[in-house]
C-alpha cells in the first residue's frame, strides 16, 4: 500500500492504517494493571481490510480480539479495541484482516510478514515523568564554560588547584590529548546565576547542569565527594543560590550524577584503598590486574561502583539520606537528576542489576520529590532498559541525534560520530526515518514523548560544525523543537558555536560577542532560529504532545503531522531543494486556513490536495485544524 | 549492494558480506567468561569496504575494535577479530566501512543505517543442548493415536473411566466441540514398543511423547499426578518397557511435562481446595472471582501454578526428589523434556519467574542426565526467552512453522492458522525469508542449530491438508530436513495423513494401510520422500551443523547454502515453476562435481555459473565441496 515513487524516491506513508500512543488513539492517563484501555486505530478510506483485530500478550501468550468499527467517514475508519492491562508492560498490535492476506500494524509500520514483538505498541502501568516535563525546553550547561562570576578578562582568578591549567575565556578548546580536561576556564555557578536573562531570552526553562561536585577535572565526572558542591565552582552557598534564582523565575534545575563510578579521588575510595575491610571496600570492584580495581572502560582515574553492596546504594540511591534524595532537599531542591553512563551502572561481567538500580533510584526520588524526573544517558541501544519503571527518559542519542545526523551531516565533514571509528556517514531521509521509527517502537509512547532529543552535547562535535551551514542548522533545530520528546539543547548551540569533537564543544559562551553583535563568534540569526522555534513549540499544544504520523519520507525532505484531538501541524524538513509532494486535501480542517507557524511559506492548497513546496533547505510548521 | 531483479523479483544474497555462529566463522565450543574469541566475517571480492570492526556490547556499553584481514583470494576476503567474552551473552555485530558511508552486518543481514542490538550476533557462555540432538530427528506421537498394545479392530479394550468416548482406530477424530478431549482411541505405551520398527524404518531417532500422566482427557495435559504414568498406557511398567526398548535400539527419549498448571484433577489441587493451609494451597493462584482461582487461559479444568512458592517448585523441578529429575532416572530414564506452555510458565501479572524456572529446570536436568535435553513450547517471539542459560532450544513455530506455512500454504485454503482469527495466509519467498531471519537473528547461533523445526504438530492441522498436494509435502520436507536445527515431526505426516485442525489432526496411525499399501490413507510416496530426506541430512554434517547462507530469494523459489569447514551443500526449495538464477561459479570446489543428494536433477555447470533450474515445485539438495 506504501507508494514509493520511482522517480523521485519519495515515499507516501498516510495511505497506510496508523496508531501510537498519543491521545488520539488511547485515553490520557497512566492505567493500572486490571484496567481494560480502549485503544483505537485509523485506517483510511482507501483500505481494503475486512475487519480489524488487536493482539496483546498476556502472561507471554498472545490473544487476538476484534476490534469494532468507531467511526467512519469518506477518508478514514476508525476501530476500537480493548486492551486489558493484565502485565505492567502490555504489548499490542493490530492485524488487518486484508484479501491478500493480513497484515500487522506495529510501531514501525504495517508488515506483510510474521514480526517479533519487539516493535509492539506498549502500554505501561508505570507513572511517566512529571507533567512539566511535557513542555520543558531542556538548557545544558558544562559548568566551567558558561560563566564566571567576575570579569571574563584574563585567566581565572582564586586559587586554582594543582591539576588545573588555566586558561583565557577565549580560548580554544584543547581537543584531545594533554590538558583536555585539565584546562580550567573558571566558569561559575554565580556565572550561571547572572546569566539566567539568557535562557529566558532564548525561552528554555529547564537548566541541566554536567556535574558540580568536587573532582580533579574540569568535566567534574570523577567526583572526590558527593557531599559538597566545588569550592571552584562557588560551592555549597552558591549552588542553593543559584536554585533559588533559578526557582523564583519558574525554571527547573536539573543535575548530573555519577551512579556508575566515582573519582579515584572520592573520599569512599580513598577509605576503600587504606582499608580493604572498611564498608567503603565493598563498593568498588577489586582484582588481581594493575591498578587492582575495575576503572570504568579501564580509566583507573574512575573506579566503578559496585551495586551488590547494599551499603552502597543506601550511601548512593536508596532513601532519605542517600546522594540521590539528599539534593533534590531544599535548599538545593533540584528538579531532576540525570544519570551518567546510566547504560552502563549497576552492570559488570555476569551481574547485570541496572534495572534494580533505576528503579530504586526512581523510589527514592519519588519519595523526596514526586515531581523530580530521571533521566538516563545511554548512548546506544536503551529500548530494553525503557520500560518505563526506572529512568523515565532517555538522552536519546539513537532514535534522534544519531538519525538526524546522518541526514544533515556535510557529506565528507570527516567528522567523529559518537564515538565511532569511522566519520559521520551522509544518509537520506529514507534511512533517517527508518532508524528513528525502529527506535521510537521500542519503547512506550509514554517514555517516548519524553525522551531527551539532541542536536547535539558536551559529548559531541557541534552541531553547526556536523552540519557545515546555518540553514542546515535551522532545519535540524526544526526537527528538534516539532518531534515527539523533550526538546534538551546544548548551550551555545543558540548561537553557532563550533567544535570538532565532544571535547572542543565545550566552547566558553562568548559573552562580549553576544552583546556586542560579533557575527563571527555569535550568530544572531541563529539565535532567532532557536527563539522562534521554542515559542512555536510553546504555541502549539500537538507539537508538544501530539502523535506522530509520519506523511512523506524522500531522500531530501520529511514531512509529518503531530496531532492531537483538538490540533494538526504539519511539518516539512528539507535539506535540499526536492520535488515537492501532495497531501491529502482533507487534512486541512473544513474552514481553516493552513496557518503557517514558522518558516514563512504559504501552503498550495488546491482543490485535491495540500502541495508541499520543493524549495530547500528549511523548515516549514503550518497548523492545518 | 543486493540486488532485486525487476523482472523476475529474484533477490541474490551472495553478493553481501556475510557472518553466522556456524564453525566457519566462530571456533566450535562453548567460551567461559574472560575467554576471547576470534570470529571472522566473510565479504565477497565485489565489496568495496576499506575495512571491517567489530562492535561488542561490554556491559550495556559498545566498544568497536578493528578486524584484521585474515586470508583473501579471488572470491573473497576473511576478516577476523577478537570478541572478548566479558557478559554470559555478549552481542557483536560487523562494521563494514565503505566509501559511501559504513554498513552494519548483523543476523538479519546488512543495513545501511543505525540499527538497534536485537538481531546482533551473539557468543554465550551456556552450553547448548547437548550433543546428540545435533544429529536428532524428533519424532512426536500422541500416545492415544499412535498404536494399541493389541487389536486395532473395534472399540479400545479394558476398563474405561467415566470421561472416555471411546473410538474405533478408523473413526475421523473430532474436531471440535463435544468429546474433542473425550473421544478416546485407546493407544497405549505398549503399542508404540511394538512399532518402533517403523520409526527405524523411517530413521529418526527420537520418539518424543505427549504427556503419559494420568489424566481426564485424551491428550492429557491436564494431570492428576504426575508421580506415575496412566494406567490406561500401560502405567509405570509399560513405561519402563518402552524406554528400555526405546534405548535398546539405540533411540531416545523425550517426556512432556506440564510445568505450568496441573488438571483440576491433580492430587496437589485436590488437596489445596480440601485444605486452603495446606503446602499444595501455596503451588496455586486463588482469586475472588469464579472459579475460585487462576487457569490457564481461564480453563477452570486447568489451574494455573503458581511458583513464588519455594515448595512447589521443590516438588516440580528443582532438585533430585522433583517431578523433573525423577523420570530421567532409571527405570524411564527419559533423554529430556519438553515443557508445555514455556511461554507462560511462571508468569502471571506483575511476576514474572520464567527464566528463573527455565535456569532451575535446567539445573535439575544437569545434574541427573547431563545428557538431557530442556525444551521449551513457545508458539511466538521467543527470542527473548532463549538466552540460552534455560530452554536449550523451542518448539520453532516463529521462525520456521509459520512461515514455511506462509509460503506453501495452498491459496485459499482458508484453514486455521496457529491461532489466528484469520486463515493461512499466501506470501511469497521474501515474506517467508524475512521472518525467518528476523526471528532467527535473535537468538545464540547455539539455540538456533537446535530449534525444534516442525512443519506442524498435534496442535496445528496436518501440513498435508495445509499446503494441499504432494508435490508441497516435499517442498516443506525438503525445507525440514536441510534447515538448522533439529528436525521435529508429528507421526504420520511421512504418510501424507490429514487434518483441519490441531485436534482433527490427530489422525489414528493406519497400520493396516501402512501394512497393506492403501494409498488413500497411507501415502507411500511420502513416506519414501521423508526416509530418503533424513538419509541424506544423516550423511551430510553440513546439512546438520553447517551454517546458513541465504543465495536467492524469490517469490518462488529460495535457495541456500549449508557449509562446514570440509563441506558445502546448496538446498533449491520451488514452490512453482520460476526463473531459475545464476550462483557464482566458485561455490563448486575445483575438480568436485556437484553431486546431487536428493531431487535427481543435474546442476548446470557452465565455465560462468552455477544454473539453478527453473523447475517447480520441488526441491534438489547438491554437494559442491
Amino acid at each position: 500500500m506504501t507508494a514509493l515513487d520511482a522517480t523521485t524516491r519519495v515515499r507516501h506513508l498516510l495511505d497506510e492504517p496508523h496508531h501510537d500512543g498519543s491521545e488520539v488513539y488511547v485515553p490520557a492517563g497512566t492505567p493500572a494493571l486490571g484496567d481494560v484501555v480502549p485503544v483505537r486505530f485509523r485506517v483510511p478510506a482507501s483500505g481494503a481490510e475486512r475487519a480489524v483485530w488487536v493482539r496483546t500478550v498476556r502472561d507471554g501468550e498472545p490473544r487476538i480480539e476484534p476490534a469494532r468499527l468507531d467511526r467512519s467517514d469518506e477518508h478514514e475508519r476508525w476501530y476500537v479495541a480493548d486492551v486489558p492491562v493484565h502485565n505492567p508492560v502490555t504489548g499490542y498490535r493490530a492485524l488487518l484482516d486484508e484479501p491478500g492476506g493480513y497484515r500487522w500494524l506495529n510501531g514501525r509500520g504495517v508488515h506483510a510478514r510474521e514480526v517479533p514483538d519487539v516493535a509492539d505498541f506498549r502500554l505501561t502501568v508505570h507513572a511517566p515523568a512529571p507533567a512539566w516535563l511535557s513542555s520543558a525546553v531542556v538548557y545544558q550547561v558544562f559548568p566551567d564554560r558558561f560563566a564566571r562570576a567576575g570579569s571574563h578578562d584574563g585567566l581565572p582568578g582564586g586559587e586554582l588547584p594543582d591539576w588545573a591549567v588555566p586558561a583565557r575565556w577565549d580560548d580554544e578548546p584543547i581537543p584531545a590529548g594533554p590538558g583536555v580536561s585539565q584546562q580550567l576556564f573558571g566558569g561559575h555557578l554565580a556565572g550561571v546565576e547572572a546569566h539566567l536573562d539568557h535562557l529566558e531570552r532564548l525561552g528554555v526553562d529547564t537548566l541541566y547542569l554536567t556535574p558540580i561536585f568536587p573532582s580533579r577535572s574540569n568535566h567534574r565526572y570523577d567526583a572526590r565527594s558527593f557531599d559538597h558542591v566545588d569550592p571552584l565552582l562557588g560551592g555549597d552557598a552558591a549552588f542553593a543560590s543559584l536554585s533559588a534564582a533559578v526557582h523564583a523565575r519558574g525554571l527547573r534545575l536539573v543535575g548530573d550524577l555519577t551512579t556508575n563510578h566515582t573519582g579515584a579521588g572520592h573520599e569512599w575510595f580513598e577509605r576503600a584503598r587504606a582499608d580493604r575491610t572498611s564498608e567503603e571496600a565493598s563498593f568498588y570492584y577489586w582484582t588481581d590486574a594493575d591498578p587492582g580495581y575495575v576503572g570504568w572502560l579501564e580509566h583507573a582515574s574512575l573506579p566503578k561502583l559496585n551495586y551488590a553492596a547494599g551499603a552502597l546504594a543506601q550511601r548512593m540511591i536508596d532513601g532519605p539520606d542517600s546522594v540521590i534524595a539528599r539534593w533534590l532537599r531544599p535548599p538545593y531542591a533540584l528538579d531532576g537528576w540525570r544519570i551518567d553512563v546510566a547504560n552502563m551502572t549497576g552492570r559488570y561481567a555476569s551481574e547485570d542489576r541496572t534495572h534494580e538500580v533505576a528503579r530504586t533510584i526512581r523510589r527514592t526520588m519519588q519519595a523526596v520529590n514526586p515531581d523530580s524526573v530521571l533521566v538516563s544517558e545511554h548512548f546506544h541501544d536503551a529500548g530494553p532498559d525503557l520500560a518505563g519503571d526506572g529512568w523515565h527518559a532517555n538522552m536519546n542519542y539513537s532514535a534522534f541525534t544519531r538519525p538526524v545526523w546522518t541526514w544533515l551531516a556535510e557529506p565528507g565533514s570527516g567528522l567523529g560520530f559518537l564515538g565511532m571509528p569511522v566519520p559521520v556517514p551522509s544518509r537520506d531521509g529514507h534511512a533517517m526515518v527508518g532508524s528513528m521509527r525502529e527506535f521510537d517502537a521500542a519503547v512506550p509512547w509514554a517514555v517516548t514523548r519524553h525522551q531527551w532529543n539532541m542536536l547535539g552535547s558536551h559529548d559531541t562535535a557541534r552541531l553547526r560544525t556536523v552540519v557545515g551551514s546555518r540553514e542546515r542548522v535551522e532545519v535540524a533545530a526544526g526537527l528538534l523543537f516539532t518531534y515527539p520528546g523533550t526538546p534538551a539543547m546544548f548551550a551555545g548551540d543558540e548561537g553557532g558555536l563550533r567544535g570538532t569533537n565532544g571535547e572542543h564543544a565545550r566552547v566558553p559562551m562568548p559573552w562580549d560577542a553576544i552583546a556586542g553583535g560579533d557575527g563571527a563568534r555569535w550568530d544572531a540569526a541563529t539565535f532567532e532560529v532557536y527563539r522562534t522555534l521554542i515559542a512555536v513549540r510553546r504555541g502549539s499544544r500537538a507539537l508538544r504532545e501530539g502523535g506522530l504520523r509520519w506523511a512523506v519520507v524522500g531522500p531530501d525532505a520529511v514531512a509529518f503531522l503531530r496531532e492531537t484531538a483538538d490540533e494538526r501541524v504539519l511539518v516539512l524538513a528539507a535539506r535540499a531543494p526536492w520535488s515537492g509532494a501532495d497531501l491529502p486535501r482533507h487534512l486541512l480542517a473544513p474552514g481553516h486556513d493552513a496557518e503557517n507557524l514558522y518558516g514563512g511559506a504559504a501552503l498550495d492548497v488546491t482543490p485535491e490536495a495540500l502541495r508541499l513546496p520543493g524549495d530547500g533547505p528549511g523548515v516549514q510548521v503550518w497548523r492545518l485544524a
